[in-house]
């Protein structure tokens, strides 16, 4: 079977057998197709989508292109909760201490940010020593002593998924939603979790721009739990102003250590109570709604996450020093203020933007190879239905480049609309499928 | 520019700009654009295609991707002919010396072979000795002193539409129509030939399948034409059935020698005066058909043709023992002859399957990187018409690997079919544009 005739065959608009896309998923994995020739075969896909029996057929090629591992000794649930990322997204640290301290073991694959969203992975190596690249043995170790782990995908896990996640990106295709839904499921089929929810991130500062293709990647999700026997809850939350009030990898480690102290802005409070209840609901059985949010905020309350997450850290050999005292992570040579020339009420603040500049600043990566400054970034001063006034600081820019900071400004003014009427605070979560 | 947002602009379907398109072909000349990147844009342009002004934009920027040859001070008008290629396509070797030999200049850019028809620069490089990477000025004495020249793409002329070449056949991209046009049309621009008479190949042995898809390329390749101060003329030629009796590098080669000397099938000279006659009507001003025929043929009768030949393979260095002697070429180890088992008339010789096969005995290359056996091939003895016997041989398959015979031999069976009637000449030029 020439691979070429599958890129002629998807070219067409026909549905590809499963044989083919075993073949295509084999061979890639193995650098024995070109990344010319998958990116041809990915961009007929994004053109001529897929039905689902070939997104269930690619989802498992995937998740079978490495090892599998299985936790059915550990727990007969294991939580997976997944976030399709967005400006300042730093949901997934807070909740898997959350879920872990109630008892439900957190079982999590995370990957390096590519675009201008740091991934989950490169946010937690900001803790001087923590090691996402543990063994198996140790990350099932972890899960059960201490009820939850977090590995690298670098590991052999998913690397056909890990390929194409790389190249999406390098070709502008990252909004594929049958391609995104069996990349998703794929990483779960791979870690073995069964209980899973997806935040699933769309708006300005992410790369699924309406509610609308977001909830077809939520109804495409769900069916294929159901075809991969998984349980799978998608949360839709509006990703158009960044989540919380830091945007960068140290800033965020602090601002997830605050929320975990109880102290978070109301967005962030808003979704990890919705992804909180909507994973106790898949994994407990429980629907009360009242009952859940309660156990959800008491595990904050009672400190019981901030110490889970403690005991993540440690286990995974992360610097307890950093964390009992946040004030010893470095900080940017230059924290700059950016001033209101505007008064009003804070009518937006456009993600996409916001994250630009972050990543221009050194927060993210311009290409795979590219280091991150772990020290860069942003910290919001205000958020949408803030009040300002002239001269009202809106903004600090982190950075060690003096030469950055100009520019930067300049732009993150411009992310800002004020208006003369106060803003009601709209809730983030748009839907729960 | 960001090369993944003129990306995403093609996949949506949108009119490229002219500095889009500098962009891409310019980062793409220099590798500052990857081959997955350059893919997913040829492939957006395959299924949304692209405007006469984007076409005439992709041909400049192609052309002027390397060196541009000015022939303006040899003559005012320089021929070239170009094929689309097909199976058994010796027309351009065939047609060269005999316009040269009327003194009209013929200078040719041509490349090596991809897929299963090899190219006019394997074919000529065959011949002991020929050099087809002589430099520039070589080129421009040649064509001076006697009035044909060809040289390999390899120089640095359009290197762009060369890379663009590779790639589309690396992902089964070949036949997109706005893309062959500005390819073809940047090899003119660059060697500055200004009267163009291309052979538009379509049927099952070449990539353009139709007749329709032939004349919608010809009527763009015309419209060029006009837009770049260049006299276009396209036949459209039929390759349902290889052109000729052989199929292979030096059998091609020899077949050459044998049609410069008066003895040629029906169906090559058939393209050979149809193509000679569209050169002198648009190099000559001449329209009178009848002349113009009369005078191709003559230049064969004469062997003012085949003396033409054999200077410009001693200009290019090539032996002149062979040419002189041909019976001195090396031949295959095993030339073993395929019987018939029908009786009645050949009806159909699929070139794609004859094409596969040659490819497979080694006469193309599987991949760019492989090796050509240049005894390799086949000579058909029956073609479309032709009476057959049980028992008679059909054709003669020539290799050196034993292991390879029997299943070349079943699957060309394969490609005859037969009529229990006569099957009536049907002209291969289907139209002229």
């Amino acid at each position: 079977m020439d691979i070429t005739s599958i890129i002629n065959k998807k070219r067409m608009g026909k549905e590809l057998t499963k044989d083919e896309i075993k073949v295509f998923i084999g061979k890639y994995t193995k650098d024995e197709i070109s990344e010319a020739q998958a990116s041809a075969l990915l961009s007929y896909i994004y053109v001529e989508g897929m039905t689902e029996r070939e997104i269930v057929d690619l989802t498992i090629e995937m998740a079978n292109s490495g090892d599998v591992i299985d936790l059915s000794q550990i727990s007969n649930y294991i939580v997976d909760k997944h976030s399709t990322g967005g400006v300042g997204d730093k949901a997934t640290l807070i909740l898997m201490p959350i879920i872990a301290s109630l008892g439900l073991p957190v079982a999590k694959i995370s990957s390096r940010g590519l675009g201008i969203s740091g991934g989950t992975i490169d946010k937690l190596e900001s803790i001087p020593g923590f090691n996402t690249e543990i063994t198996i043995d140790e990350f099932k170790k972890n899960i059960k002593n201490i009820g939850v782990s977090i590995i690298n995908q670098t590991l052999n896990l998913a690397p056909a998924e890990s390929k194409i996640y790389k190249l999406r990106n390098e070709i502008g295709c990252k909004d594929s939603v049958p391609i995104i839904a069996a990349s998703l499921m794929s990483l779960k089929l791979a870690t073995g979790s069964n209980k899973i929810v997806f935040d699933i991130t769309c708006g300005r500062g992410t790369y699924i721009k309406t509610k609308e293709e977001a909830k077809k990647l939520s109804r495409i999700l769900k069916r294929l739990g159901v075809l991969l026997n998984k349980e799978v809850t998608s949360v839709i939350t509006l990703m158009d102003e960044p989540l919380g009030y830091s945007i960068g990898h140290i800033l965020e480690i602090k601002e997830t250590l605050e929320c975990l102290q109880g102290r978070m802005t109301q967005d962030v409070g808003d979704v990890i109570v919705s992804l909180g209840r909507a994973i106790l609901e898949l994994a407990t059985n429980s629907k009360d709604k009242v009952k859940n949010e309660k156990t959800i905020l008491e595990a904050i309350s009672s400190g019981r996450a901030y110490e889970k997450f403690k005991e993540m850290v440690k286990a995974q050999y992360g610097s307890m020093e950093f964390i009992d005292n946040p004030d010893k992570f470095p900080v940017a040579e230059k924290i700059v203020p950016l001033y209101s020339s505007n008064e009003g009420f804070v009518e937006s603040i456009d993600a996409d933007m916001v994250g630009s500049i972050a990543r221009f600043l050194g927060a993210g990566r311009m290409n795979s190879d590219s280091e991150i400054d772990r020290t860069a970034g942003i910290v919001l001063q205000k958020k949408i239905g803030d009040s300002v006034k002239n001269g009202d600081i809106l903004a600090y820019i982190h950075t060690d480049n003096d030469s950055k900071i100009s520019g930067a400004s300049q732009n993150l003014l411009q992310a800002f609309t004020f208006s003369n009427r106060p803003v009601a605070y709209k809730s983030r979560v748009l839907a729960i499928i």
